[in-house]
C-alpha cells in the first residue's frame, strides 16, 4: 500500500471557506479579515468585544522527552481537536506558526502530518499572513533606530561594547551569527560586533505571544533593554522612541489567524516563540480568543513536558491567568524504546524489556504534570510496527501510575483515530478534579525558582553556577526583577543538561551558565548549555528539492 | 481654511469592497484572492486566461527633473486615472508598491496625496500583501545557500573575495551597508566582507518586475550571478539550486495587487524596483494584466523623464513588448522656478523671468519623449500660490514646442481636477499618431548605447570612462551580453551627473565609473556617480512620531 505524502494529503483536502469555519465558532463573516478563501485574521473589534463571555476549557498537549524517533505532539493536537468535534464537542485548537527558515533546511513544514494536519499547508508553512515578517521588521527597526541614535551623537551615551540587541532574519543562515557592522567609513557609523538570530528567537516574538492587548504589547516593547550606557544604566526601546512604530508594524499581525484542520474544524495558528530562550507556546491572544469561542481548546507547548509544559504553566498560564484543566502526554512506543537504550535502526523490532526501561521517562513526565495540579492522560501515538505486547506494557505502566493511556491512530485515520482519546480528555476536563497551580510563587527568590525547577522537574540534586552567574541572580533580584518567572534554556533531549542521558536521570546537577533578562517578555532566561539562536543549513538542504512543478504546485516542501 | 492631512483624507475615504472594484474590470469575485475587504491579488489562473484579449492603451506619466519643490507624479497618475473614469472611460492605474524602510525615515508614505490617493493607505505603506517581504526572503535564501555551499566544502570553488551577491532588508539601516560575516569560529563559516542593500535595490525585485510569468521568473532567477570562481567563471543561482525555492517563495507575491483610488477606481500596485540601479517601474505582470482588463492604463516611472521614462521605454517596454501611446509630463510652476535659479524659500513669489529660464528643463524632456515616438501632454500640477502669468508662460512655452499643456487640480479636487487632462490624453491615445520606438536597437554595441543615451537624452557631448571600465564594456560585449539594454544609475537631480546643474545643461560629459551585470534582470547598470543602495535614517526619524493613537489608529505615518 502506498502511503501518500503529507503534502499530497493536504492538497487533496476539501477545504471549506474560512467564513464557514468561523461560523462554527459563531464568528460573523465581517469579523474575519481574510487572506484568500481559507485563511483569516479575526478583526480586533470583534476580539475586544468577547471579554464578558465565559471561557471554555483549556487542554495542553505535551510529550515525553523527544528522540529522533518522533512523538507527534502537533499531530496529536490536531487529531484530538478533530476527535472532540467528532464526538459532538465545540472544540478549537491553538498551534504555533511555523518558521520559514527551517523549511529550507532539514525539517520541512510544521503543520501536522498524515491525516492530522492544518491547511492550507503551503501558505501556513511559507509566508502565511506575514506575522513573522512583521515581527522581524519591528525587531530590526529597533536595531536601526539604535545604531542611528549612536550615529547622530549618541545622546543617551550608549556603550557600543554593551549593545545586546541583535538583528533577526527568518532564515537558517549561520554566516550571520557573528558579524561586524558599520564598516566602510564615517558615513556608515561606528563599527561594532553584532549578529543575527532567527526571527522566532526574537524577544519581540516572545512579547507578541505574551501580550494581552495592543496597549500591553506597546508597553512591553518599550521595556525591552537593548544595551547599557557607559555608566551601566539600561537603555530601553522606549528611550529610543521605538515602541510606537514597532507596535504599528505589529498591529495587524497581532490578531489571531484562523485556519482549519483536514476535517474542517477551526484551528488558530498564531505566534511561534523559540522553546529554549523563550516559552515556546502560541500567542496568549489566540488562546484567550479561542477560549471565548469554543467549549474545549487544545493547545501544545514546545519540546518535552520538562521544558514545554513547565513554561506553558509557569510563564504563559501564570501571566495570562489561564487555568488548564487537562493535559495529554504524547508518547510513542518507538521513542520509549529509545529511552530504554534501543538504537534508531533497531526500533522496528519488538523489545518489551527496553520499552519498560524507557517508561521511566514517561513516568517522570506524568509525575511532573501532576505537580501543576493538572490531570493527565497518556496518548500513545501508534505506529504500524508497534507490537501489542508493547502497547499493553505502556497501558499497564500508566495504570500503575494512576493515569489512563489511550492508543491513537489519528495520523492514519484522522479524528476518528482520536475519538477515544477525546472522550478521556472530556472526562478529565469535565470531572473538575484539576486544580491548576504554578510550580513556584512569584515572590520566591530567583535562585530558588531555578532550584525548584531543577529538582522538582528535572530530577536534579542541585543547581550550580559560577560566582559571576550567581551575582547575576543577585543583581536581577535586587534590580526589581525578582518576581519574574525563570525560562530555562537547556537541551530538550534529556531531563538533565546532557543530551545523551535518556530515560529519567537522577542525581545530576544543573549548571547555569548565564542569566539573561527579557524585560519586555517579563522572564529571565537561565542558560544551561549551548543554545543556538541562528540555525544553519545542512550539506544538502531541503531547498535543493523545493520548486514549482509543471502545474505550478509546490513540490519538495515536505 | 484648514487642509486635512493625507492620512485624514485617506481615512475618511468611502472604500468599496475590492470585489466591486474588480467587477468594474470584469474580474469575477472568485478570481480575487483577498487580503481583507479592500485589497486583493488576482488569481494566477484568471490572469493566465486573459492572453487572447485585446490590449488597452498604455499611458506613461513622467516628470521634469525633480527638485525639492516636488512635482506630483504619483498624484497625477491617480488623478488622471480618476479623471478618465469620470469622463466615462474604463481606466485603471498601475503604481509601484511603497518600500517599508523609508516610511520610518524622512519621506513617509508613497500612495499619492491630497484627494489623489490609493487606499487603504496604511496597509499599502506598511506590509501590504507581503510582496517585499517575499522578495527579501527569496534574496536572502540565495545568500544563505551561497554561504552554506562554501561552508560545506565549496565544490563550485567560489572565490569568497569575489562574491557580489549581498543581503537585503526592507529597512533604512546604514550600519548594515558594510559588514564582515561568518565571524566566531569554524562553526560559523569563512569570514568575508559583505553588506546589506534595501530590498527594493535587489536584483530579485528587478526580475520580479520584468518577468512575464512564473516560468520566466524562475529562469531569470536562475541566471543571477552571485560571484565568480577562483578561475573567474561566473557562479549563478541555478548552480546553487536556488532558483526553485526562490520561485516558490515568490509564487503568491507575483500576482498583481488590486486596490482602489479615493474615487473607487481600480489601481494595481505591484512591484517597486529602485529607479537607479534598476528600471524603476511597476511590474510587467500588473501592467499587462491591466491592459487586458481596461481600455486605458495609466502608469508612472521613477525620477524625471531622463531616467524614468528612458528606462520605461528602453527596458520595460522593449522587454515586455509594450507600446505606449501617450505620455504625460508633469511639471509644477514651483519646480520650474527652481530650475530657473529660485531658492526654495522664495518659491511663493511670482517670478515669470526665472520660470521662463527654468522651462528649458521641461523643453528638453518634451523633446526627449518625442524621440521615443510617443506623443505627450504637459500636466501642470497646480499649487495655490501659482500666479496666472506663470501658468500662462508655461502654456505658451508648450504651445511653441508643439505640445499641449493642461493645468490640473487633482490634489485639491480629485479626478474632477484632472478631467481636462484626461480628455487631452484620450485625444492623443485615440489619435493614433504615436509610433513607439526604443532609443536604440538591441544590436547596437554597449558603449554606443551608453553614448546614445548620454547625448540624445542628457544633452551631453560624450561619455568618458577609465580604461578598466571601458574594458568592462568590451568584456560584457564579448561575453554575450551585448544585446542587453543599459540601465543608467546617476543623480536624478540633473540631466548631467552633477546634481547642482539645474535646467537643461549642455556640453557636459558623462563619466561612467563601473558597468554591472544584472544577468537575471537582463540589463547592464552603468554607474555614473555615487549610488546609495542602503539609505540611512535622519537625526530625527519619522519613526519617532509614529504610533497608535488611543483609538488604535496609526498616527504620524505621513
Amino acid at each position: 500500500m502506498s502511503v501518500p505524502s503529507d503534502i499530497e494529503v493536504a492538497r487533496a483536502a476539501k477545504m471549506r471557506p474560512v467564513v464557514e469555519i468561523g461560523a462554527k465558532l459563531g464568528i460573523p463573516a465581517d469579523a474575519l479579515y481574510s487572506y484568500g478563501p481559507n485563511i483569516a485574521k479575526l478583526a480586533s473589534g470583534f476580539v475586544d468585544g468577547l471579554g464578558d463571555r465565559p471561557d471554555g476549557k483549556l487542554i495542553l498537549v505535551t510529550a515525553i522527552t523527544p528522540t529522533p524517533a518522533g512523538e507527534g505532539k502537533t499531530t496529536t493536537t490536531v487529531g484530538l481537536g478533530d476527535g472532540l468535534n467528532r464526538i459532538g464537542k465545540k472544540a478549537a485548537i491553538c498551534l504555533r506558526e511555523p518558521s520559514l527558515g527551517p523549511c529550507f533546511g532539514v525539517k520541512g513544514g510544521a503543520a501536522g502530518g498524515g491525516y492530522a494536519q492544518v491547511v492550507p499547508m503551503e501558505q501556513i508553512n511559507l509566508h502565511f499572513t506575514g506575522d513573522f515578517h512583521a515581527i522581524g521588521s519591528a525587531h530590526n527597526l529597533l536595531s536601526a533606530l539604535l545604531d542611528n541614535h549612536i550615529y547622530w551623537g549618541n545622546a543617551l551615551d550608549i556603550d557600543t561594547r554593551r549593545v545586546t540587541w541583535r538583528r533577526v532574519m527568518d532564515m537558517n543562515d549561520r554566516a550571520l551569527r557573528g558579524i561586524v557592522t558599520s564598516l566602510g567609513g564615517a558615513a556608515n557609523g561606528f563599527p561594532r560586533e553584532d549578529g543575527f538570530d532567527i526571527t522566532v528567537a526574537s524577544e519581540v516574538m516572545a512579547i507578541f505571544c505574551l501580550a494581552k492587548d495592543l496597549k500591553d504589547l506597546e508597553a512591553r516593547l518599550g521595556r525591552i533593554i537593548v544595551g547599557h550606557t557607559r555608566s551601566r544604566k539600561p537603555v530601553t526601546a522606549k528611550d529610543l522612541k521605538a515602541d510606537g512604530p514597532m507596535t504599528v508594524l505589529l498591529k495587524d499581525a497581532f490578531m489571531p489567524n484562523l485556519v482549519q484542520t483536514l476535517e474542517n474544524n477551526p484551528a488558530f495558528v498564531h505566534g511561534g516563540p523559540f522553546a529554549n530562550i523563550a516559552h515556546g507556546c502560541n500567542s496568549v491572544m489566540a488562546t484567550k480568543t479561542a477560549l471565548k469561542l469554543a467549549d474545549y481548546v487544545v493547545t501544545e507547548a514546545g519540546f518535552g513536558a520538562d521544558l514545554g509544559a513547565e513554561k506553558f504553566f509557569d510563564i504563559k498560564c501564570r501571566k495570562a491567568g489561564l487555568k488548564p484543566v487537562a493535559a495529554v502526554i504524547v508518547a510513542t512506543v518507538r521513542a520509549l524504546k529509545m529511552h530504554g537504550g534501543v538504537a534508531k535502526e533497531d526500533l522496528g523490532r519488538e523489545n518489551v524489556a527496553a520499552l519498560k526501561k524507557g517508561l521511566a521517562n514517561l513516568g517522570r513526565h506524568i509525575r511532573n504534570v501532576g505537580q501543576f495540579g493538572v490531570q493527565a492522560v497518556v496518548a500513545i501515538n501508534r505506529f504500524v510496527a508497534d507490537a501489542e505486547a508493547e502497547l499493553q506494557a505502556v497501558g499497564d505502566y500508566c495504570a500503575e501510575h494512576g493515569v489512563e493511556a489511550q492508543v491513537c491512530t489519528h495520523w492514519a485515520d484522522g479524528g476518528a483515530g482520536a475519538e477515544d482519546l477525546a472522550r478521556k480528555v472530556v472526562a478529565l476536563a469535565d470531572g473538575g478534579h484539576s486544580q491548576f497551580r504554578t510550580l513556584y510563587d512569584d515572590d520566591v527568590p530567583l535562585w530558588e525558582k531555578m532550584r525548584t525547577i531543577a529538582t522538582s522537574i528535572y530530577g536534579a540534586d542541585d543547581v550550580i553556577a559560577d560566582k559571576q552567574v550567581r551575582d547575576q541572580f543577585v543583581q536581577y533580584q535586587k534590580g526589581g526583577y525578582g518576581h519574574f518567572p525563570i525560562c530555562v534554556a537547556k537541551t530538550q533531549y534529556s531531563f538533565s543538561t546532557d543530551p545523551a542521558l535518556k530515560g529519567a536521570p537522577s542525581h545530576h546537577v544543573v549548571p547555569v551558565r548565564e542569566l539573561r533578562l527579557s524585560a519586555g517578555a517579563e522572564f529571565l532566561v537561565a542558560v544551561c548549555g549551548d543554545i543556538m539562536t541562528m540555525p544553519g543549513l545542512p550539506k544538502v538542504p531541503a531547498a535543493n528539492a523545493i520548486r514549482l512543478d509543471s502545474d505550478g504546485q509546490v513540490e519538495g516542501l515536505f
